[in-house]
């Protein structure tokens, strides 16, 4: 197994901590933020630039390419990264979140889902054998286990029930995973807002036992406050030498007080898809690209940031861009949010290492909000 | 003035030349294909790519620069090649055809043309000295004559006011030009099929005397019949050693056959319009890379080709980016169209000095169009 996980160092002053993922493919510091490329592809981006400005481990979805083209092909070229032609790491979700998100029509049932191609209407049924023959497949280092990701406000009995299940099926898929040996199976911690939920949940998955363990259930919608409730005990909950993955969380604050609470991993669509609509994040807060004021901008997207497309172009080009709806616009955008994340992601891993984390966060959030 | 052209040898069999353009900004063999980068970017490349696969020569647009950003700003920023961080060669167009093919509502007078916008509606009001100013704030090396372009099949007294109008807006325009010493402006000959007004036309533009001669008034909707027909007697009229421009042409049949007739210079949106509708060209025709029989296929878009896209990826992979409607799709089929027009320049270049044009034309054509 290429897979382990090693903890570096612990913070003094927070939860947070310095690991490295090892990996077939690489070896990633934590905490890490992984860029998303949905459909085998980190969107806009090539892979030269997206290891440009990623730390080098990315994302792909299970649900999107099971669909389109389908596991097979993707197999045939051994896998997302020849697919794509990704030389990094690469992490899949189950399909699961997916399944729920974005198929309004669905029965949950023991076995598995069935459900609704969100396009096309074709009925579909997935269960978590299913759910891991496919990142199988796929060939990703990290691959997640299929499970439930009901509403945050479900009732407690659901939440109970689902919870259940979610255990069940996280066994099932540990049973049916056919690459042990290569790929890292994840299982992941539903419950909601409710503790003695979360705390069974993360309790029976390590008897199942698995290399790393996700946060799920959060970042779906419910507000900040009652994501960080359950974020401040989740590292009492959760095994110390492994790593832990909050899915979908992406915005500043929440990289910076995720890392504060332990976390290790993280991924989110946010800075990709807002650069498609023209919103840039900065050292200075986020820039509206098309908005008038930058039409005879002459200065640099971000002037802390010294990414290409920083050093390249003016605020007024790209405004252009935007407003002459031309593609090079939301590749630049895109280029630069991950850049900035990229590196967010080290000043935190800088301060953590520096004891200054608490320090560092208050000067963020002073600058970024104002 | 730093711009100048050198004819270096003439085909011993056809009426082709190399030639090389001198300019301040590199100096480049002909015959040469111009990408078109309209609204400062060749659509969905960036400046790197564009140079990879380009002679770097390209073409922007006055027409769509003038009405954004406007030309100030883009004077702002040194020009467009400092607007969009191009380091090469550049042209621009007069915007006439623009004017001509984009506005349906307009009226021409002696003064100018009064159009609408092509989007918004506004009226708008141009003149051959406008567009000389406009296009000395856009900076491009080579700048060209604000002429009228009629319907190739306009009547022969429309055509012979229009192009006797033409002339004397060359001949103002001349007068406007206010960076000689920096910007090369070349004339345009028009006049239909007509042989006499295309030779009374290029007789009082070389009386005000170009540096450059661009033939206007082809591959606008004629046949290719009637556009042979014309163009097998512009190298009679055309002085040998000044460049000749061949607006808006671009598909490979038209390259090889126009260099064989003495053409310099090309431009065309198609490699690139195509591109982003799946279309690619390879040495053995045109692969519509959505189309089922890809699905599986994992050689490379053109196996002939050593471009980027295709030292990389599988048609499998490119179907499915279309399939999957990624931007990373467009990107690619654009690159690899503009690669493939650049090797294809580089072997026309190569046929000619080896003189075996007519042999490569031949081989060329039985493998591209069966």
């Amino acid at each position: 197994m290429p897979f382990s996980f090693d903890v570096l160092r612990a913070s003094r002053e927070t939860k947070a901590r310095i690991g490295v993922l090892h990996t077939a493919h690489g070896d990633f510091e934590t905490p890490i933020f992984m860029p998303v490329g949905t459909q085998a592809t980190v969107k806009t981006l090539d892979p030269r630039e997206t290891m440009e400005v990623s730390d080098g481990l990315i994302l792909g979805n299970t649900y999107h390419l099971w669909l389109q083209p389908g596991e097979a092909i993707v197999k045939a070229h051994g896998g997302i990264r020849g697919f794509m032609n990704w030389p990094g790491g690469l992490l899949t979700d189950s399909g699961g979140y997916q399944v729920f998100s974005l198929s309004k029509i669905r029965k949950i049932k023991e076995e598995g889902v069935e459900f609704r191609h969100h396009l096309s209407g074709e009925k579909l049924f997935m269960t978590p054998e299913d759910s891991i023959r496919v990142q199988n497949d796929l060939g990703a280092d990290i691959i997640m286990s299929f499970d439930e990701c009901p509403p945050f406000d479900a009732t407690y009995d659901y939440m109970k029930k689902s919870v259940e299940r979610t255990i069940r099926w996280a066994a099932r898929g540990k049973a049916a995973h056919a690459r042990q040996d290569e790929q890292a199976l994840f299982g992941i911690v539903q419950g909601g807002p409710h503790r003695d939920l979360r705390e069974s949940c993360a309790a029976e998955l390590q008897k199942i036992g698995f290399p790393g363990y996700a946060i799920g259930g959060l970042a779906i919608g419910e507000s900040k406050d009652e994501m960080y409730a359950v974020l401040a005990y989740m590292d009492d909950i959760l095994p110390k030498d492994k790593p832990r993955y909050l899915m979908g969380v992406g915005s500043p604050d929440d990289l910076i007080l995720g890392a504060m609470n332990g976390v290790d991993m993280f991924d989110c669509v946010l800075p990709t898809r807002i650069a498609r609509h023209g919103t840039a994040m900065t050292s200075e807060g986020k820039v509206v690209i098309k908005n008038k004021e930058y039409e005879t901008d002459m200065g640099p997207l971000d002037p802390d940031c010294d990414c290409h497309v920083c050093k390249t172009y003016t605020r007024s080009y790209l405004r252009h861009l935007f407003k002459a709806d031309e593609i090079l616009g939301l590749r630049l955008i895109t280029y630069h949010n991950l850049a900035f994340l990229k590196k967010l992601m080290h000043a935190i891993r800088t301060a953590i290492k520096e004891d200054r984390l608490v320090a560092f966060k208050d000067a963020f959030f002073a600058r970024y909000y104002h």
